[in-house]
Parts: structure tokens; C-alpha cells; sequence
């Protein structure tokens, strides 16, 4: 029997939706959390009720929302978590993690440093307001960052003032001389010149390292873990950090601007100390396996976790940070 | 009878010398004490083994160490003694104060800032060091003076982790957007504009306002005082903070570059909202008088304040910040 036209024709079903498996979906909700908390640190409410100043606090907002993939707070929420800790207890130093590591492009992209003009697919803060707000808006994100950890983190007794106290000393000690302004300062003092092997672990250690070491040692130790466990994330941040940034190397030589969302290329014209173009692409890959490899080996260890301990979302982080494209 | 000439001939008793009643001279055990813990904090031990980033260690001693009056590090210490509390429950936080102070000056001098080439009588830090070392170093700074009040102030009962989380806070609302930031982000903004009273009040609170209040406000927290005291010290440091920076505008007319040290007759090239462009000379003088009675008036207070206070050494520094002639 013939089916009149006008009745609707079953249609054969649809196969299933493949999940959505990319960074983004999967740790949809720490990024948001990190996002929603950035927006109300840098609310009109948190601020002044001053007009006056309202340039230097714009520059800050445009410099660190709506961008960014927040991989160094999600690495310091995912590890809380994974350590037992509570989202609420590492919320604001994840925070003042992106804080940090926004400040530390503004003042990188500056004319008398790497002047770069794009940043996170749009004009670099220096260009969209000038250089004076620039410097003075990545003062104001240092400031404020110490501020959110000390004035922000619940103290509910699942982390004391003291333990606080010891986060902010670390914090210091990995954004100051020992940390990333030190890599940076060699960074550039190298451009243009021969470098061998150790001053491009000692760049990448300082430049890079710092902060991925802090996300994962803060994670732990915000979720009250043993030192030893926390010297563990401190290695594995090391380890992370190392593999991003030659990720991020070999990604300046083989993207274009549009996918990255800042100037592609540039490493080289600006002939910085890079792993590619020091051990050459291939053994650059190689390094970042071998690196990502000892990540996952780390991250096996169970002594001293707690017993609810699962390393699932965390080695997914690792595989997308030495596998990214952009 | 005659006295052979080779013979000593007994001279008139020479007059008592006339005490030392310089700032100097008065506040020597204070100022050294700075000093002495600035130069600890900011040496080679303290740092870093690697050679690498030495010019980057350099600036930042060059730019805070030899120089400054350490006023106001200065009153912290003597509000913290007369509120009955440790030097060295202060002293951490007195230098930390010092470091902003010094990285303020070292980002402002630069051209894209205030452009001045000379600073404490010797070339600025940019000049010395080059530009992307000059702002590295202040980055450097901020996060060094954080790190230092929380690893280096003793827990030893007379001040609690709490409380000292909460000085942390403070420092990061005077030194961030809610700060000096804030208020030389304004100084630049109307640089050659019509500005108003209001204008010209808002950037002397702010750029130079916020440092005295913390300065004051700290000294009394570090001590144990209660709240209203606290808040009575930050009146305080607000008064003492117009004051000065009346005074410095009235000598950056009245003196030499020799004898500041700095650039003489810089605000009026730049056109800067100052009281004595504002005022006059003669008007601007008054306010500091009248300023600097409303903070004897508040020295006096006893209410709160131990049994053992004595606001003697206050009510001298009030007097040198009236005062002063560089």
C-alpha cells in the first residue's frame, strides 16, 4: 500500500552524537567557575566607585576575561580535587593564577619587551590603551592577585590561616626573581645571542615552569596533602610546564596567527631560545612524549592520596596539554 | 710669667657640641634597621644560585637599596612601638612598604610614565638598567614585598596568622586598583588637562595617601591594637600622606635637582595637577600646618592605647614631614 505524500516518512535513526571530548567540554565547569569568579574579582562592585580610574581598571578586565584557556587554574582545580580538597578552597588562588599569568603578557607584549601587538585574537593591552595603563594596569593584577588569596580562600578549617600563609610564600617565590619574571628577564637577554642547552631549560624552568609548578604544588596543598605529595604536583608541574611551552614553540613555527590568536612566527623572527630551534622539531615532539609519559607515571602513584583518588580527569589534562593545536 | 711656646697652652673649654636633631640623626636605629633588612632581603642568598638573571637582581637592589628617606617604613615602626608592639613584628612589613615605595618610583620613571631620567641623584633605573629590565624589576618587587610579609614576619602569639592575612589585604587594596596604581594612573590621565579640586585630592590620596594609611594603619594591626585605633592611624596616614605630598610639590618648585636628588621643576613641565598650581605657594603651605595640627590633635588620643604610650617620637616625625626641605 502506497503511503500518501502528505503523512510524514519515518526516518531511519540517527546515529548517537559522538560526546563532545575537547578541553572545553570537558572541564566546562572549573573554566566557568575560574571565568565567573574572574568576572566578580574585577566586578564594578570589587572595585572603586570612582570614575576616575576607570581606564586602568577596563585595561585590567580586557586584559584577563574572555580569553585564555585557563589551563594553569584548571591544573590547580582538577588537583585539589583529585587530592580531596573542596572547589571553594582553591577557587581564589586559581584565580589569582590567571591574574598573574595575565599580567605577566601585558607587560611581555610591551614595546620594550617582545612588543607583540595581538594577543588572544584582539589588540595587546598596551596597544588598545596605551603603554603608561599597560604597566600600570599588570601592577594593579599582581597586587590584586595576592590580595584574592588572602582576603578570598574560605578558611573553614579544612586549610589553615598558616597553610594560607605558606601558598602566598610560594606565590611570591614562583612570580618574583625565582619565578617567572626571572625567566622572562633571561629570555630576553638571550634573544639574538648563541644559547646552548642549559639556558633554554633555565628559561623555559622560570618562564614557563613557575606557575604550572605552583598550580599543581597550591592544588595539593590547599587540599591539605602531605608535603610529600605536594613536592609530587611540584615535579609534575615542572614536568607540565617544560612540555606546554615547547607545545607552544613548535606551535609558533607551525600555526598561523588566526588559529592562535596572537602573532605566529614570531619566535623566530625575533630568534628567541626555543626547543625547535634548538633540537629541531622532530626531537622537540619526541621530548614533549617523554615528558607527558613521566606526567602519567607521576600521576600512578596513590601513596599518601586520599582513597577516593582518581587520576582519570587529570591524565586527560595531560594529554591535552602535549597534544593541543592552538 | 711666660709659658716656654713649646708647651701646650690650655684652650678654652669648646662649647657642648649641639645635639643632632636631624630626622637622621633621631630615627638612625629605625632607618638602619630597614636597611640593614632590606639589603638581607634583597641579597645574594636570598635569591638565587644561577648567574643568569643577575642584572635583574642588580636593578632591583639599585633601585631600593643607598637611598630614601624610609619615611614610611619609618612610621610604621614607631606606630607600631607606641602602640606597644614588636620591631620585629613590624619590620617585615616596614620593608615590604619599602619595596612598593622603590617599584613605584622605578615604573613611573619611565618614559612612557613620567619620563624622568635622574631619581635619589643617580641615574634611574631605566637609564641604569634599560627599560624591559626597569619594569621587570618592579614586578619583581611587588611580588617580593608579599612574600616577605608572609614568610618573614614571626608568629610568635603577639600577632596571629589571621591577622596577619588580613595586613596582607590591606597591602593589596593600598597597592593595587584601590591604590597608588590607581592614583598615578589619575596623575597621568589629566597631565596637561583642567583638572578641579576634586581631581587633585583624589590623586593625593590615592598616589601617595595609600602608602602613609598602610603604613600607619599596619603599624597599629601589627601591634594588637583594636580596630578604632587601627582606623585612627589610617586618619592619621591620611593627613601625613597630603601633607608630604604638598611638601614634595612645594619643593619640586622651590629647589634644586642637586638637592632632591631628582628632577627640580618637572611638574610644571608636565603640567601636573599639584596643590601649589592649584592653591598657590602661600594657600598650599597653610593646608600642610593646618594638616599637620589635625595630626598632633589625633597623637594626643590616649584612648585605646597602652599605659606606656608616648607620642613623643611621633609628633617629631609629623614635624619633619611639615618640614622638611628635601
Amino acid at each position: 500500500m502506497q503511503m500518501p505524500l502528505s503523512q510524514p516518512q519515518s526516518q531511519p535513526p540517527s546515529p548517537p552524537a559522538e560526546p563532545d571530548n575537547s578541553y572545553e567540554a570537558l572541564f566546562a565547569s572549573s573554566i566557568l567557575r575560574v571565568n565567573q569568579s574572574l568576572e566578580r574579582f574585577l566586578d564594578k562592585q570589587a572595585y572603586d566607585p570612582s570614575p576616575q580610574a576607570n581606564g586602568l581598571w577596563e585595561a585590567m578586565r580586557y586584559g584577563t576575561l574572555d580569553g585564555g584557556k585557563r589551563i594553569r587554574s584548571v591544573l590547580a582545580m582538577e588537583v585539589c580535587k583529585a587530592c580531596g580538597g573542596q572547589e571553594n578552597t582553591v577557587l581564589p588562588t586559581a584565580c589569582a593564577i590567571e591574574l598573574i599569568h595575565a599580567q605577566s603578557l601585558i607587560h611581555d607584549d610591551l614595546p620594550c619587551m617582545d612588543n607583540d601587538d595581538m594577543r588572544r585574537g584582539k589588540p595587546s593591552v598596551h596597544k588598545a590603551f596605551g603603554e603608561s595603563t599597560a604597566v600600570l594596569a599588570g601592577d594593579a593584577l599582581i597586587a590584586l592577585a595576592f590580595g584574592i588569596i588572602s582576603k578570598e580562600t574560605p578558611l573553614d578549617g579544612s586549610v589553615s590561616p598558616q597553610r594560607l600563609l605558606s601558598v602566598i610564600g610560594d606565590f611570591s617565590d614562583v612570580t618574583s626573581i625565582r619565578g617567572l619574571v626571572n625567566g622572562q628577564f633571561v629570555d630576553i637577554l638571550y634573544e639574538g645571542q648563541p644559547f646552548n642547552q642549559e639556558i633554554l631549560e633555565y628559561i623555559h624552568v622560570y618562564k614557563t615552569g613557575a606557575l604550572f609548578r605552583f598550580s599543581m604544588g597550591a592544588g595539593a596543598k590547599l587540599a591539605g596533602a602531605p608535603d610529600f605529595v605536594v613536592d609530587r604536583f611540584v615535579t609534575l608541574g615542572q614536568k607540565l610546564g617544560l612540555a606546554f611551552q615547547i607545545v607552544d614553540d613548535l606551535l609558533d613555527i607551525a600555526s598561523s596567527s588566526e588559529a592562535l590568536g596572537k602573532t605566529a612566527g614570531k619566535d623566530q623572527l625575533q630568534e628567541k631560545a626555543t626547543y625547535p630551534a634548538f633540537f629541531g622539531v622532530e626531537a622537540s615532539r619526541k621530548q614533549v612524549d617523554q615528558l607527558s609519559q613521566e606526567a602519567f607515571t607521576l600521576l600512578e602513584e596513590t601513596a599518601g592520596m586520599p582513597s577516593g583518588y582518581d587520576s582519570k580527569a587529570l591524565k586527560t589534562l595531560v594529554g591535552f596539554i602535549a597534544n593541543r593545536i592552538h
